[in-house]
């Protein structure tokens, strides 16, 4: 084969974005989030980049993991899987601490806004970062989208959803960076919200994040939103915080103006419950984030829309395969996003492109994030982007900002490497627990 | 996009090949089948290969869907499946007769020994040759072979099972081609070809064709098998011919040595009442042949291989997504083949050295087909294909070969262009009528 495609090196460099005091039931993130930024570079000198959390376990496996890919061909993508394995296994040989040094821990831990945490997990999360890097410098190679290499798309645009925020003005600490939404906590503020998102990038649709004050409280700001958007779908997810009971009595008071209700309870056992009596489907970046705990909730009709994050599932191939999945059992299909910078964003628009079931508008929380990596931040145009048919990603990378965003993760003094909610409640209201779910 | 891989040309060959007189619980097939090369050529001047089903259903699809092609790129391979849909409809619109004719009938028919038939079926299959020849030629124009255009294959040889049949020494007809495989009508005749198979390809595994005597007769064979080959994977499959009575005394008098059954009863009702009761996976290439049957067969658990055939599934990137479903519900999963050639070979090799899931040898027909469209016939070592890395497929038309089953496609009455296996029974057996299922 070519030798030029083959990977001569990969630079992994975690950063640290600003994140503004947006609200879920666990609080407020700290107002600086980390991420790592993968980038391969072939032997025929073409670049790729990729995108993936940066927490210190992420890392823990990303550096053996790159440097096990060093001669490996970029489209050696099969075998992502295998090598992440080999290089948890030889990190836990050398006693590397964390998960990733866990090596054949398979253990789980079902809390945190991330759903299920596992060590086959986080090295999925690891080799999304690698594949869309991969994907990018062969389409960069080859001249060709990374839409057309996933086998074309069947869309030039994709949607996305505003999402809405229960927010403070400002973070407590007094360093933290500004912004000039202003705190959303009532109602008319959260439909304010909704205006501006509207009126800057055309968004049709609405989700609320929720969770956050008690369910009245966020029922009546859905009410304020229907009437302020007659017919426009809706979305409220309180992210599990809430108890059988009070699911299904939300369900019945917005059945009729929400597309779904979004992790309403946790787990599959009380969503199954919910399930049952809600009405209105149920979506879930929460019950089921990775494949094994597909069976057992589309068996028991856990879920009626499953919200795909190539993060989680290991990429923008098996983020393919979950919508062959999803396509198969007759379950809903979009798509969740968090906290990440426009190389993701471009991956979601590339894959979303070429997957025929996609039934709903994509989530999108690109436009809170004030900070970037690419060269040209994306542009929003009726709530929607135009699938770029530029080799790659179609993003380039801006190297001045990436070595700023690096630097301040090399001069934090660890507080903010890992993402600690509970830290950053603590700012705000010393003595802090992450409150018990379920929340009501 | 570079307009080189645009779709400039699409040519279609129906031909007819040899098979030689295998028996199967409905018979016999007539001394000639019917296949459909198919060719796409790109602006660039590359030509890529593909090869499915040549009956005239199938024909009357692929016409309307080559035309419609012309001026696609061959990377277009997700819009495949609404191309072949409105190729349908186009198709319906102009009164062609047969199920691509039916346009909108979606009715199925469960009979045959290609499990359901149904026109969205006949439509993958149909598909699947088209996909296979983009493939090819975008390897070609790439340089690149088609497993690394399925994300790179995980192993570098297939290996493959000997396929087992009862026969007679000759077709009935008497200007039906000759082989000197004698007939095999009862055990030691069955051991002797398996012989035959494991000295002249190297195959591990055997699988046996039955349904075609009494059960008893069938065990004795496979107990026969066991004995010439100790400790040797051994298959037997009836198409469906069993009650689930019998099929269960199969079961228990043959559980020790095989791996699997496979198909012994037809339907999921039956298969699911077999396999609670059969303590050994049964395996199926009848029960589910397409997407929508799997969710009730696996709620079942009907079935607990599956033999997957990218001619049923719709092509390599399908039968990779079916691959991700077995995976993801803990199900097997091998490869079926029937009557093909080289082409189609190829293509299963290429897409089964991609899947990790890959849990058994591969089934192989290819040796009992004497005639191909290749220059150079895949060889068989220690019953395993090596994986080609040659651009595209790794195959180059024989067109020499190629005129003359074309040829003899156009010179035939109309019998043989028609796959009816109860046609060539009656030169036979005058009288003869396919069996009702249950057979036993």
């Amino acid at each position: 084969m070519d030798t030029s495609l083959t990977i001569a090196e990969v630079h992994l460099t975690p950063i640290l974005i600003a994140d503004p005091p947006l609200l879920n039931t666990q609080g407020v993130h700290q107002p600086y989030t980390p991420r790592l930024i993968v980038e391969v570079v072939t032997r025929g000198g073409v670049s790729g980049v990729g995108e993936t959390y940066g927490d210190g376990d992420y890392l823990a496996l990303a550096r053996p993991l790159a440097e096990s890919l060093i001669g490996h061909p970029v489209t050696d993508m099969n075998r992502l899987f295998s090598l992440a394995e080999a290089a948890e296994c030889a990190a836990a040989g050398e006693g590397l601490s964390g998960a990733a040094g866990g090596g054949i821990d398979e253990g789980t831990d079902a809390g945190g806004l991330r759903g299920v945490r596992s060590a086959a997990k986080l090295r999925l999360s690891v080799v999304s970062g690698f594949e869309v890097a991969c994907l990018d410098a062969l389409g960069k190679t080859l001249g060709l989208p990374v839409h057309t290499l996933l086998g074309g798309k069947v869309r030039d645009r994709v949607e996305y959803s505003a999402y809405l925020f229960y927010r403070w003005a400002a973070h407590p600490a007094p360093d933290a960076p500004k912004d000039d939404w202003g705190a959303a906590l009532d109602p008319p503020q959260i439909v304010a919200q909704a205006r501006r998102f509207a009126d800057a990038y055309g968004f049709r649709s609405f989700k609320l994040k929720g969770g956050v004050f008690p369910p009245d409280e966020e029922i009546a700001a859905v009410r304020a939103l229907a009437a302020a958007f007659p017919g426009q779908p809706l979305r409220l997810d309180p992210n599990g915080a809430w108890s059988v009971e009070t699911s299904l009595r939300v369900a019945r008071e917005l059945g009729d103006v929400l597309e779904y209700l979004e992790d309403p309870a946790s787990g599959a056992d009380r969503m199954a419950e919910v399930a049952a009596g809600a009405g209105l489907p149920l979506a879930t970046n929460m019950c089921v984030t990775t494949f094994p705990e597909i069976r057992e909730a589309f068996a028991r009709d856990a879920v009626q829309v499953v919200l795909s994050d190539h993060h989680y599932w290991g990429g923008l191939r098996n983020t393919r395969e979950l919508a062959a999945i999803c396509r198969t059992f007759g379950v809903g299909l979009s798509m969740h996003s968090n906290t990440h910078l426009g190389i993701s964003l471009a991956a979601m628009t590339h894959v979303a492109a070429t997957v025929p079931n996609l039934d709903y508008a994509c989530d999108s929380h690109y436009p809170w994030q004030t900070e970037d990596v690419i060269t040209r931040r994306h542009a929003f145009e009726d709530g929607c982007l135009t699938v770029p048919d530029a080799p790659g990603l179609g993003v380039e990378l801006d190297r001045p900002a990436l070595a700023a965003l690096h630097r301040r993760w090399l001069d934090d003094d660890g507080t903010m490497r890992e993402r600690d909610d509970a830290a950053a409640m603590r700012v705000a209201e010393p003595g802090w627990v992450t409150p018990a779910v379920p929340r009501w």
